[in-house]
């Protein structure tokens, strides 16, 4: 097998990490200028290599190979979280294209659609561009849509870009054998295990919930602690009733996050009246992700018999666990094990990922490269350029292997 | 006794209310452009019964008895916190006005000098005005004031005002047989206990603290429990050992209150890797302020002997619990007798107030009437109209005996 260029898959991203540059990483939200930069360049590269490639209606960029024979669709996405990391999503997306060349180069037969999903990163949504392209998304979905930082709606980005009336590409799940992507692990796994390599085996399903407790706004020195209806007192024991009771309910793997809480109106000699938690949890068992969803509904209910708050739960979003496909996932072991003999270990996903979304129309597949410290979602996350390297070996190999398979 | 004019006292009251209306509240922050139109009122009406009056370079109002015999300093605030309520601060201000002008209309030899003491609700740092009459404030401390919702800096709003070259009062000790301040209570004691005049024993200390927590920033799905360091954990650790532990330390009227909480970055996924939280407590003994304090300090040092975070405590604020004037209550509850036989009591005050800086230099007193449901700091405050009538009474009634005594 010829090699793989990792120079130039290096030099590749490095060039996206110019666009939009914070700190060591990257601030590229969706369809913002730079995100669109980023976007248009992918769509160029592809187009030297002879691809079809569009930026469809919500912005997702692909670039369908013209060879004859059998096709895999890999890929990840572009947009970063804000002021967040260089290689989340774009390692996936630049792996593909490599791949996508290395075929061109060595005039195989069968090809790679390379693919950047729009908005993994959720900043409009949730999955926004892979739930599109599998029919997922309405026009109303779409009307509905806003930036969760700016505000701004998804229509007005998408008409700022020229976008308004072009089409959304949906997928025809005939054209491929599966779905590859690539991403960096995102979590100390890898690198607490001393492997370079992570072969998906399921990506788990999240939980996001919003809960609210309503008080009595009142003064904090005049306000006696008996008749008070402290709102964030509330939340507080149910935060604390959480952390106390889901360990026993969880199993090895599970987390649960509070992201965000507020309490109003935030003035230091005020008894909050009103107060807000962001919270989720996730698993790859959907018996867990049950019955922790149950407990939560016991922990509020007991808040609201006992305390003097009213406290209420609402879904703010649910994804379901996915299963990578057994024979993809034996075929990335075996490239991992021809480039990186020893070196690759079986592991689940913490994250979502678009090939979650992908998983329910095609064999979905993924592989990891470590992530250093286990950081990311913050403009200090990084992998060793060796690490990058091998990972690109490993992918073409696995790519290859998939589609002679 | 002549009788004083309620009809004039309510008139004064609703006519604040219509500077800078909020709701059924007012929105009137220290040196906004309504701020400022409320001091200039309250200049002028002085200036009509003849007092000396100006708006000094920390933006007190003050006005000079002509009175040649006994004087008695009195008044409160004029400015709101943001979006409260109409009596907080204007009550008093308004009561020593109609003091004054029912002394002037009289003919009495003594007189009361009228103040609306500057900043007593905090925008710019911690009661000001009061404090720079006593001589607490230096050039420096006015250099670093910034108000704290919008930033800007003191120097600049006096500016903007045409302060810049006024200078600050000082008060004269010897000029007063001491000083009197009429309150809404802002909590629900004399509402409970059905009377209708406070009389104010004792103001509360407030301990002011911030709470800072440095974790590590990490991807929530990704980031295995054992290894996390949740800077929002960390704090909502301390929070509830501070809510268990504190109750066993406390007196009966101690009050606590964690009024804010920011989790960075604030966003769903991200396990957070900073947390911040603003606590408070107030109780008029030092001694269990100081046990307060001791034990507030253990509950951190526990944390960060066995949590995955640095915690660490900074002070923001510190006031002493200060005695009211015997003698002068004992004339306030005679007045309160004589106007209304058996519905007054004696109190603690839990908020602070400038009749506690000003009793570090004169005799100080304060009396208080009801809050409806206890609601302050909230637009909803209110009183009743015959509540505010008969306070006014008991208010001149209490102001002629001590200048009498």
């Amino acid at each position: 097998m010829p090699s793989v260029n990792e120079k130039r898959v290096l030099e590749d991203l490095y060039n996206l990490r110019k666009i939009g540059t914070y700190k060591t990483g990257v601030h590229r939200p969706t369809l913002t200028e730079d995100d669109m930069r980023a976007r248009r360049w992918l769509k160029d590269e592809l187009g030297k290599i002879g691809h079809d490639a569009h930026i469809d209606g919500v912005a997702n960029v692909i670039g369908f190979s013209p060879a004859s024979g059998p096709k895999l669709i890999c890929g990840s996405h572009l947009e970063t979280q804000n002021h967040a990391g260089w290689l989340d999503g774009a390692l996936g997306v630049v792996y593909a294209l490599e791949a996508a060349r290395y075929l061109q180069e060595t005039g195989a037969e069968f090809g790679v659609d390379v693919i950047a999903f729009s908005d993994e990163e959720g900043h409009f949504g949730e999955l926004t561009g892979s739930n599109s392209l599998i029919g997922n998304v309405t026009e109303d979905m779409l009307d509905n849509a806003v930036d969760r930082t700016s505000g701004k709606k998804l229509r007005d980005a998408l008409s700022d870009n020229g976008l308004s009336d072009v089409p959304r590409v949906i997928l025809d799940a005939d054209r491929y054998v599966g779905m590859f992507e690539a991403h960096i692990e995102q979590g100390p796994s890898l690198e607490n295990d001393n492997k370079r390599i992570g072969i998906v085996t399921s990506i788990v399903g999240s939980w996001q919930y919003k809960l609210t407790a309503i008080g009595a706004q009142n003064h904090a020195g005049t306000t006696r602690m008996d008749i008070r209806k402290d709102a964030g007192a509330a939340l507080m024991r149910i935060y604390n009733a959480i952390f106390e009771k889901f360990p026993h309910a969880a199993g090895p793997r599970t987390v649960w996050t509070v992201g965000k809480i507020t309490l109003e109106p935030g003035a230091p000699s005020i008894v909050p009246g009103y107060a807000e938690m962001l919270f989720q949890f996730r698993d790859d068992d959907e018996a867990i992700l049950d019955s922790l969803n149950e407990l939560l509904g016991d922990i509020i209910s007991a808040e609201n018999e006992n305390g003097s708050c009213e406290v209420s739960l609402s879904l703010q979003g649910r994804s379901f666990p996915a299963l990578m496909d057994d024979k993809l996932q034996n075929l990335i072991e075996q490239a991992a094990e021809n480039v990186a003999p020893g070196q690759h270990m079986r592991m689940p996903s913490g994250a979502g990922h678009d090939a979650r979304t992908i998983s329910q129309i095609l064999p979905a597949s993924m592989m990891f490269i470590p992530s250093i410290g286990g950081v990311s979602h913050h403009y200090t996350e990084n992998s060793s350029d060796e690490d990058i390297a091998l990972g690109a070996r490993v992918f073409v190999d696995a790519v290859v292997r998939i589609l002679q398979s």
